[in-house]
């Protein structure tokens, strides 16, 4: 380990500070430009207790049942790509983002903004994949709402999806709640849905076809829950990859999180890809899988659990949770030496979903 | 009253049948593409009980608890207009959705659609005016999302807001529930908002200027709901104006309903504008009125709470349920004679919301 080669003040410092006074592609990111935009725009002017959480939904007390509220907006770059659409995306997204918090996903919203001229046919495939991912996932589509704008004032379709779920009794899962000692868990392969958008969007053609790994995970998250209390958080690890849901629990919970390169697993055409387009496989986007921290105690079991799961036979412990410089990320590489995985400024590639 | 000279069998058809195969501003304007829209795509694949009430929001049982839940994406052009921009209107349409419903508004979600080059000090302007509209309606912005498109592909900034609201116990409102003899209330002046958006985008100097009524009706329903138990169902009449929304209650409750012109309360200058722009008020959006069917004993107190409400002071009975054709709205006009005011098939003015 080389940690005493990293100063540990450079990771005290907050985000940097940009002087953009426009908006650029990175705010949207899930990088640090995102996170300037909410620590300078949204959070000041939104505060709330729930909100301030940061985490990826809001836990809510309403007559006496936890509910988990999240919402997002797909933008994703083509509509139609290997292994899922905008639609099923929509769905599995929002579900995931329910499930992170440790709540049985019930009941979403579709809000709809078309461009004029979109061809009605597609529109059809694409709510035909929503409502599949839906029933798949036993949520209902419960409301819902459509506008329409110029051509040229949109592309093709945006879908918002907003989510409620039932968080189980006693569970209480937060980003801020990682301790020294905690294991930390990947449930499988990374990179497989962002290298997949960029094979398709530019028109790539591997030998082996990539294929997005866009999924629903709460089956798996409820598996984890049957099998232990002692999970302290979970991120699925979307826009900025692993790197930036692992940044963000470290920020969250002031602590450090060391991960080890040879037991993250990447597939062997997902890393041809990325070495071939100059991307690291630590920040694609991934919208199948999911990253827990948990006790030192109960790593054996949830780790069988997702490994038991249909979409967890590659699930790995990958690292700790140290009490190193809090908010820093740092991988052992193959090679045997340390380096820091920081947040980007944004996502690698935009509109990644 | 000349109802005889109306042909019955004219309103039991269903909406027209379109042979459009691509998206048309219209399918966004609230009016019957919009209707054939959800009807011949969403409707057949998302199928609930709940979605299939067709009610602006979403009623659910979560644990004990009546909890609405309702979703609106906003692409109002201009962004900012006299009375309100897309932030304040962002909160108060999805607020009113919830009030709608019989339920007091708890929470928001907000995601944001931002395009590439969108001045920051202007997203601060908005995000400032959500806030402030959000913190006067009593609710909580409690989880949020942002995404970035390419210049080109947005037009500054959508927003959808996703509203979460607890329904008092015993109360069930409901497009379906009006019956003949029931009460037809306004709760003020018609065609603001839509007249407003039109006059700043054209750039249009009105002797008088006017304001869009954008506001929160939370307020207002609870006041309605203290001293009567005979409301059956209300709509905000938004896009497609009160012809929409008397049109949708009529459908789903399969009765008729009979409005009187000179009772309608329409500004003088609003009145002007749209006769100088050729509009019908009883097609311009609002965005701080509500319509109510309440029992014939519940009128008069249902009344006095509106009018009692700093919002609802030119409030006033405006009609009657009726057993005639089903779904059919006609309007006594103020030279005796009997009109139909049907669904139009968009919305007068796109993006009014």
């Amino acid at each position: 380990m080389s940690e005493t080669l990293l100063d540990p003040f450079a990771f005290s410092c907050p985000a940097p500070v940009t002087s953009h006074d426009k908006i650029v592609l990175g705010h949207g990111g899930g990088g640090w430009l995102s996170a300037n935009l909410l620590r300078d725009v949204f959070l000041p002017l939104f505060s709330n207790p729930t909100l301030n959480r940061l985490d990826d939904q809001a836990l809510l007390k309403i007559g006496g049942s936890n509910i988990a509220f999240t919402t997002d907006s797909f933008v994703v770059k083509p509509l139609f790509f290997p292994g899922g659409n905008i639609g099923s995306l929509a769905v599995h997204g929002t579900v995931n983002d329910l499930a992170m918090g440790g709540a049985t996903p019930l009941f979403l919203s579709a809000g709809f903004i078309l461009e004029e001229g979109f061809p009605l046919a597609l529109l059809q495939k694409i709510a035909t994949s929503m409502a599949d991912a839906a029933a798949a996932a036993g949520v209902s589509i419960v409301t819902g709402d459509t506008k329409v704008v110029e051509r040229g004032k949109g592309d093709g379709v945006y879908i918002n999806t907003t989510g409620i779920g039932l968080v189980r009794p006693g569970v209480a899962l937060s980003a801020c709640r990682a301790k020294p000692g905690d294991v930390v868990i990947l449930s499988g392969s990374i990179g497989d849905h962002g290298t997949a958008i960029l094979a398709s969007r530019e028109g790539l053609d591997f030998e082996t076809a990539i294929v997005s790994d866009s999924a629903a995970l709460h089956g798996m998250v409820a598996a984890m829950l049957d099998v232990s209390s002692g999970i302290r958080c979970m991120r699925d690890p979307t826009r900025g990859g692993l790197s930036s849901a692992l940044n963000e629990i470290a920020a969250q919970s002031g602590v450090s999180i060391e991960i080890e390169e040879r037991r993250i697993p990447v597939h062997e055409e997902v890393r041809g890809a990325c070495e071939l387009l100059g991307l690291d496989p630590l920040y694609v986007a991934n919208e199948g899988k999911l990253t827990a921290i948990v006790s030192p105690e109960s790593a054996e079991y949830v780790l069988a659990a997702i490994r038991n799961h249909p979409l967890g036979h590659e699930a790995a412990v990958i690292g700790v949770v140290k009490d190193g410089a809090p908010g820093m990320v740092t991988v052992r590489t193959s090679f045997g030496s340390t380096r820091i995985v920081d947040l980007l400024p944004g996502d690698q590639l935009p509109r990644i979903c």
